[in-house]
């Protein structure tokens, strides 16, 4: 069911990778509410084979950039109001990267260049694509930023390692750059803290998948899906959320609210509570 | 603009004074959003004038009930589920009252008979709602309540006395309750904590009025309205935050994540940073 | 090992009920670092041959009040400060107490008359102790106080009940009241979120006992005993911590930032990470 | 008054660049307590001349260490262990670093290699500092270490920049370092966010010393100063807060959790209320 939401906006969408992905969900999400936009990636993660479907479905173009390049953003963000005819409404960033994940490095003795690549790549980028478009003035008024970012910014869970710092600075950029971006030119941004979701990327973290079950016991609602999260961005890219700002929005069917379920409980093998 | 996003919905809106309500404008949203509802309030605080001017705007019926009164709520979740043909979909708790801000007692000297009456009116009422909905099972999957609030419940504002502390119970009480509703009947509960707001009620606190400057400065978007408060309810209580639960969630203009204004710098005579 | 911490300091102490209550280990810490106190718990409460064993050890008198009375609290400060021989340095509220909880009645069917009875209890007697000693001019400049709390305040705990909501209060009092007497004597106020503890009172709650294990298994440092709490209960007592105010101090071996554990994965048969 | 809370207690601090600074207020302190520690700094931001006083009145050694090196750290570590006779009980940190703001550039616009530097030098430091510790198993059981930070890491406050995302940065890496440090060998690891100081260093930022009278006004203590935090970090120190871990512990007054302070309302012009 769709609402035209969205209608006339314009949006930039990166990270879609393949259909598992939160942003390939966003993307169909918008396109059924009216939006057009722009997909993007890094020329170094693009599966081009998925990436062109997805493009065919929602009538996008695809422009390639890497996110920790200026310059590429800058090409990104001026071809993308040329091929859209106008300012941007809407950005979703979804890119994260750890080597040290990726490499299993523990975190006590991380890697400090992959440290910085993951800094680079998770969590600057995001500060240079909101330079790049405040810079071109390439938002209009009350245009809609969101960055997807996770709970182990606040609380630790091992398995996430330098992602967790990474992502507590993430938010925090969302946060500090907000408040600039309001006063002069009333863009709004804000994070997603979204439920651990069985995408490409979550897979590929040891233990993060494993762990997937385990928050699923303990939310009320049960993880929330890829899906939902789309749905969720969308209002947040609408006029209708147009006072809220520099948030992070825990989006994760009541997870962050409940220390503990009788569900969880009772897998303990503890009687269950009232 | 509106989006039948609420097309089909059926709903109890508590509040609605006169039309500088928030709830009111709540009312209005929610008929433009293709909403059916009840609008409800103790009949001791109704002005009938002014509310039958709204129920006849939005074709709804009026029902009456003393939110303290477990009897009168049974009622109102019966006779609105007759009424409207149907479970309901949404609610909107929008209830406060404190004696002792009325009397301008100070805070440390509060009158406990006030205090417990502002506690049974303001926050055991929000209970005593969800109780007598889930008892009635009178709320349909996925159905969304929320319930107003102030950051009053985190941060000290002295005008505000003892309403922190009752708001502080319930945001408890939203997410107590929201756990249980959520496993039951994944009913989610959420309250919004809204910008300082120039309503009859808000009016009524002395400084508070005087205060709704100072928080627009210090906002990077300026204060939220009453109108922008309800843009955001409407997309709460439709079907795209359905893993949205337990949550408090802020709707300032990012007056939360924001320690100090460069327009708050300058009203002080600090010459401008950055 | 003693230091002379609260040397020459001079406290009330509520809520020693026998040996195994956090209050009772306060007592007996603020008497090794060299403070002189009054003992007082509700005449009802009262197991006066335990409460007896511990005035004696620690040299203290007992005066019994029931917090819920402004008139006994107002004959306890008023005596406490002629036994002791000067103005009150340090209190600590340790009273808590749900007749719902007790009669194992579900959260979502509370019966509020036992509700209010909860708040009374648990929360609004911590601030007619505050009025009275405001009122009395009771407490000394730099005066310490701390109510102990849980963390079911900001995280629902399904046993934990309408405590939950009253804690919130209770917290939310320590900062509205914490604001007036820090601006008009300096006085300082804090609760302290305690790790689930094996006291009578704690055991008491369904499922509350079987749930020390699970937060244990989760926190790094293990759960913090009641030992521990007087600790760090003294610290905040003595001149080392004047300016922490209006503050909610977890206590709790790092439970309240830990997401998950490999402790608990292990425990869910789920491979270690990392 | 000293109390010898830490009476025999090793620790390492750095950050001690003149009198004004806080790691100098809490070198004296532990010196008062009964510690002996090793002074370091940064070759380049040493200031013989003064913090050669510092460790004549101090009794201590002098170890300049790059906190970017891991090199120069492990020798830190290894040589502090010599001087000292064992294991380290305590560490603090103090760096913090932002060309940004020293050349006064604005936050929309940051110089991203500026940028890297201050991560490197004010929050891969932490980690690096405590990777070297954990890998020498150079911190006793029990140890504690302390970070200094600011709630730009919450709020947004202009003048701040980048440093507000650095110390987002760092105060995760206490909660992430934290978990594992505490497991593994009892390590704790906390952030104490401190008022607006007066330092050479805060000094430095635009508007930063400005800010202080407002933030002084805000709080219902007024702002801590140097000497305030050094005797809060020493309770940090002991063995009194043995279960306190991964907490961002605030230290201002009440600052945090003050909305708005009737001082505040009446320098704007606004009539006080209550």
């Amino acid at each position: 069911m769709a609402y035209n939401l969205l209608k006339g906006k314009r949006g930039i969408i990166t990270g879609a990778l393949d259909e598992n992905s939160i942003a390939w969900k966003v993307a169909e999400k918008c396109h059924e509410e009216g939006a057009t936009f722009v997909l993007t990636n890094a020329p170094i993660a693009m599966r081009m084979g998925e990436i062109n479907k997805l493009a065919e479905k929602t009538g996008s173009k695809i422009i390639p950039a890497d996110a920790t390049s200026v310059e590429e953003l800058t090409t990104l963000f001026t071809q993308s109001q040329e091929v859209l005819g106008g300012k941007i409404d809407f950005v979703l960033h979804s890119i994260g990267m750890s080597v040290n994940i990726r490499k299993k490095i523990p975190y006590t003795e991380l890697n400090y260049d992959y440290f910085n690549k993951g800094i680079d790549v998770s969590a600057m980028s995001f500060h240079k694509m909101l330079a790049v478009a405040k810079k071109l003035d390439a938002i209009n008024e009350w245009g809609s930023v969101v960055a997807l970012t996770y709970m182990a910014a606040q609380r630790t869970y091992p398995f996430y390692t330098d992602m967790a710092d990474i992502k507590a600075m993430l938010e925090s950029i969302a946060r500090s750059f907000g408040y600039h971006y309001a006063v002069d030119k009333k863009v709004r941004i804000n994070t997603v803290s979204q439920s651990p979701t069985k995408t490409t990327a979550g897979t590929g973290i040891k233990g993060f998948g494993d762990f997937f079950d385990y928050a699923d016991a303990i939310s009320p609602l049960g993880n929330a899906s890829a899906e939902d999260c789309a749905n969720y961005c969308v209002t947040l890219f609408s006029d209708l959320t147009r006072m809220v700002t520099m948030q992070n929005l825990l989006h994760d069917g009541g997870y962050s609210s409940t220390g503990v379920s009788n569900a969880i409980l009772e897998k303990l093998g503890i009687s269950e509570s009232e």
